[in-house]
């Protein structure tokens, strides 16, 4: 049964489906009855709910947050839309539809993985493709990276987001290495593929984008960088040591890509691929941040709102 | 006769070539005789020069700055390479082979020129088309554009720096912008091919590098928008009106090209293709930046000296 | 009959006016019925405003934003003051009193212009002379210049602003040129009847302040620039020409009167004249932002609320 | 007899007159032999000086920094000129034209001050007269506030100085207080007068300009802010109590009048005589700046050398 | 009897107790009654009051604001908690006990005191000794000290805050001044005595913590350096003149501890001393900060809110 | 034979000791002949190195840099003194006192070792007791600990610098602990002793104070956290596993103890301990930079030059 977004429910229609229970409270009435309110969420918004006839143990047995299946009705009160609910019932996170609530890239997965790997096996540098290798080759890694969003918000914010984010820049990547032809091309393809893989570790995504605890101590700068040198070492365990100046440059690109000291980048671009990788990195990301700015809002005014990290509203109307 | 440059003359040898006389000041010896000392400079460097037996009339025919011919002879003292002046004669500027004096780019500037107007000839707005081609059909502002340096110093500060830049910026916007096909590719070419045409008018290029006052007093950036309202006017009083819409979208990208207001640009880009021409721009100046850092040194050492644009120096050495 | 101000409403009284409509939004009770909700705005504030018996015909003919007639009734709904709309038609802009809906500058705007005609009447340079008189004989421009407010909000943010603001500006200039003598006068007068001119074309002010398009792409400095030098083109085609240095001197002023890059000059001032507009401008206008931020509060209090853009809150108590 | 000024000494010539001696150092030749090295200065300029006859009782003896009575000759050596001394002998600084080595304002300060007690006499707040003439009656202070300078460099920084700025700023409010008649004029005068006065505890100024060591820990704007209240403590002592609002109000244009946190002042304007005084002072210094930074290089073109604390070369030239 | 907290307040209880009221409003209903709407707070919040049977008489008599004795009952209105007031008179503040009302450090104040007397009877410099002996001996002055809060929020924002901030800052100096053998002992503990002793007229805390017109206008570190110098004429008065360099040294402790100019410092510090003050009332203040965000929000989440003034979340698990 | 300090070298005497030559340059005279131009230096200082008589095949067999030994003597030229070289010879580092040429330590480096050692011994949770141990296991580690400066100039620039500042920080952390009850003592004890642990891999100190390459690229903070990393996997390996949430607290102190982006830490404090450690370290590397700036200039005078990275000279006069 198709679900019925949030962002669809009509007033006064009957509800039967799963959503994302979110900061559920348990109150009384001033009659002295108990009763839930909480938040119903799923990929399009959230909305108000109430369940009126409550008792501890539901209120005990709720996920905070988690996946719910809701029995009810939507209603109109002082003009805002809410959901009274009937039955309440956790629900196993493995049945559900992980799309229905979290957005996920429009572009093949599979595909831009496919991509990526051909792109990344033109490296010619015995050690960068090793390295490379190792990280292509570590399958669950793998599985976290083609389905990491690239960022909290702002860009490239939906499942697979990284993947699409990263197969972007190894195109253009792709495209201009030849109009620079003393910029290093294996040092940026290897650069580009890993310069953000540590948010695999830094962002959750299983019902909605957070950080981990980890992810915000350490973040995930210096997460790759961790992830980097623990496969040299299993490398070199096996066999092929990678040379440490390998490991600082391409180290060195992966801490330097933001670009500036105040964005957290711990040291500033030295190297002509560094830089290369730092251009790619922000030119990707804000055409896309800008693009769905524009598309996000339902307006038909020429400029959306004003874009705080940008310090602008944007202009909406094309050229005909 | 090949020109000596500054940068090979030796101790001791006879000196008969034409230089750029700077700064020359009519001083007196402690008994009472008149001297010159001035600078002579060519595009590789400055000395000192010493004319001992002067006349206040040789003095006031110097030009200040201009061509002279010298013939005099070279000496160390106090371990600095001075020359001895014996005959100095102003050269008329249209006898000297400027190269010898400015640094030129190295690469075909006609070729350059002629793949830009191919480029920009793929433009399909009418609009657009009609004001690119009054730009590159004004044969005086092309001769300056095709010589004009793109910066003083930094990137590109040669003869033909602007003309390769600007043609190179091209090139990567031809690469990327089948990456993103909401991108209005006929703007961002437009805009690229005039982001800096008003450097043909900030910048003075006969002898050395230097801006002119105009160019001080309003800055390329404004006085390029400055060339694209007056290439509409003569436009519309020949019978193409230009929409006002697409000159401030064209003028839009040349206010907000350089990215912020600390770097002089009155205006945030708030498009697409503002943000795209700025990242391409900034990009390609970089990485040329870069480029030249490392490469001007003549150094074997890994690390340039410190580049107190950039808040870095700069690794010099390459993975084998 | 007297123009009822949205401040004045009282709870339960007959409402017969004319109001801006802001927002309207077509939408159904739980029961189907549809009704519209809208905004009811003139100069001292806005309300909530519904229409229970609605149908789409009567949506349809509402301006997004607009002036209509009201008949109606106000009421108490949940504490807050709203209107209840029975009837609602259009009217037209051209038979409203537009300062029921726009404050106006207090003092007389037809006086204000006259004496700056007769300030600027004193410059002696001749070019400076034509100039001015080009931009004072354009009939068109001088009605815009004579209401177009100074600024969005924060300080003359009012019909007639930039005439206030220009007009008090030269008088400060004419009061203390005398005690700094070296600083050229003329174009100091100039300078200031210029500086703002092009907020005529980047703020709208038909029904309430805001931006239009062209403004936010490019600017009122820019704007201002691109204005003089078509009065000069005008002029050189009339058998006027203009200098070169003075079209320089005089837009070096206007592009570097905000006295800062973060501030939207992309150019510092470099000359005692700059100097002195700027100081001017940024004088006359906080001085017109504090007293209006002190007294635009009803308040008793020694302070006024926190002060974003002065980073303080302002000291209301006078002295006995 | 007249001084021979640093910046007039020819080669060759013989030296018979008063200098500052600065920096004396006695070293030994390679042969044994001890001589003194030193600076000799004016207001000027400074040269090298060479005693090679020299004692250690004649070191001893030099004041470091002090007047002496120079004897000797000029030499050019190395093409820099230098002073040989024969004789040496300290100078009572008593008997030392001041004049000779500090700059000092080109007005009149007897006439000054005069006209300065005539407009703070205007002033009609009975508090805040009594403060302004406790000052004014301080004869001891009053020879320091006519005679400071008001600052080390940049502007006004001359014998007179801070009297001379003091003077022109109360001249602009005077001019321009009539355009805002809710600024009160009594608080704008008397926070003009007092507004700097605490440099002269903050500059010493009997050889040089320097800063006392009170100066530098304390600051000019604290001191003055001490010397209020110890005027206002010493008014109470003799019947006359100053409101604490009075003192406030007054102390915060103190506090306030640098306008930023970074330029010293730890509060920010928030009343509008605090803005009005801080425009004033900053119009006034900038103005005075600009035209000595243009006057002070002996050049004849257009641009000045780079001004780093205005962050831009400034333009010479003027309309025709 | 205890005081009911306005945080433990329970819908549909019977109100008889003492609260502050804030912004008391007249108001009319839709049938034209008058009803006064307020807040009611104490320590630990505020909730809305309504006086429905209200006349223009009680409102006048009500405090803005100020202690009032109220009458009523607590009800749910929207899912909001407010009070319906039957009765409600002013309260005389010399009878509330003001730690209903203010929180109050949890340390013992009176030790605390003593301690400090103890550890700044250990100065050793006769001038300093005097001076802080005549800071600890004004009774006046002590009981406010011992009482005013350290801040208006962030860190020590309690009756007692600046005593135990203050204290605790001379218990690290004692403990880490023996590592530091050349840093002034002397210097830094009469520095801490004071620092922050303005603060005694900056804020306000009778019923809730605000800052006085005087401590607005003036900054409680420059009001600390007016008591310095106050304190060292009274002396002098007495016949125990402080020399200049000791309040000097001191009075730079005083205006350079908060360690920058952004921060309100008009000095930055320049002698050990000013920084060992600096870094131990950062240090202080900071941790008091940080463990008071993490304690003061009841949740169990791994994580703080984000906290504006440290620019991150607060991380609370602790290690096991 | 003791060594000749460099700044103790008077004219005219001979010489016949070891030092660093920096720099050498053969070059030729007018005359034709080859010269080596080079600097002599020790930890005192350098100076001019001439050898007239020299060879290409003497010029190549020079260390650059490195230890020679050098017969010749010292003369004044032009009024600096210089050393004429007669023979110059290689010395095998091996046999070179490293103390004359790098400055050490003035405190006992194995005393400060064993206490180091025994304050971590107080650490109870087991697991940062293992990492500890892990790092003061690690003998090639610990002699590079021992003999590392802190930084390459500012604060404890010195042999045994690192040794000491980590001390002297858990010294002053053992003596505040106690004071913050609620920070978690055996993280803050864990992370002063790791904080700056790769400034042993950025910071090369052979000869003199230098960056390693790696160290440029990859910086100590990052390097720091890698060593931890590399500690725990070797642990793990080892049968003794880190929790992921110890690694993450404790790498959160060494990532963000520079307290700010712009100074190179990643993230900034988020935990108490992570505060404290930041102000431990600024507070220890001020007092010493602070220290060693007024101690470091020879002069009388009461305040030091400007210094540049604290933004102000410093008072050097004491309170008697």
């Amino acid at each position: 049964m198709a679900h019925t977004f949030i962002n669809q429910i009509e007033p006064g229609v009957t509800i039967n489906d799963i959503y994302i229970v979110k900061d559920p409270i348990l109150r009384s009435t001033t009659r002295g009855d108990l009763y839930i309110a909480m938040y119903l969420a799923d990929r399009t918004g959230q909305l108000n709910g109430r369940m009126w006839q409550a008792t501890e143990p539901i209120y005990r047995a709720l996920p905070k947050p988690g996946f719910v299946h809701i029995q009810g009705r939507s209603e109109l009160y002082q003009n805002n839309l809410q959901i009274i609910i009937n039955n309440i019932n956790v629900v196993d996170p493995a049945k559900v539809r992980i799309d229905d609530f979290l957005a996920r890239t429009k572009k093949d997965q599979k595909q831009m993985f496919e991509e990526i790997k051909k792109t990344v096996s033109q490296i010619q540098n015995a050690q960068l493709k090793a390295l490379t290798k190792a990280f292509l080759g570590d399958a669950e890694l793998m599985e976290k990276f083609c389905n990491a969003p690239a960022a909290m918000k702002l860009h490239h914010d939906c499942i697979g987001g990284l993947l699409e984010h990263t197969h972007n820049m190894l195109r253009v990547a792709v495209a201009i290495l030849p109009l620079y032809p003393n910029v290093q091309a294996d040092l940026v393809l290897a650069g580009i593929l890993l310069h953000d893989m540590g948010k695999t570790e830094e962002l959750a995504y299983d019902m909605a984008f957070s950080y981990t605890d980890s992810g915000q101590l350490i973040g995930h700068i210096n997460k790759t960088l961790l992830m980097l040198n623990q496969k040299a070492d299993a490398l070199r365990a096996k066999g092929t040591p990678i040379d440490p100046e390998v490991l600082d440059a391409l180290g060195h690109i992966i801490l330097s890509h933001h670009g500036a000291y105040e964005f957290g980048s711990p040291k500033l671009p030295a190297t002509p691929e560094a830089f290369m990788v730092y251009y790619i990195d922000d030119l990707d990301a804000k055409i896309n941040q800008v693009e769905s700015a524009i598309d996000s809002e339902q307006s038909d005014a020429n400029w959306t709102a004003w874009q705080n990290a940008l310090q602008t509203r944007l202009y909406r109307k094309r050229l005909e």
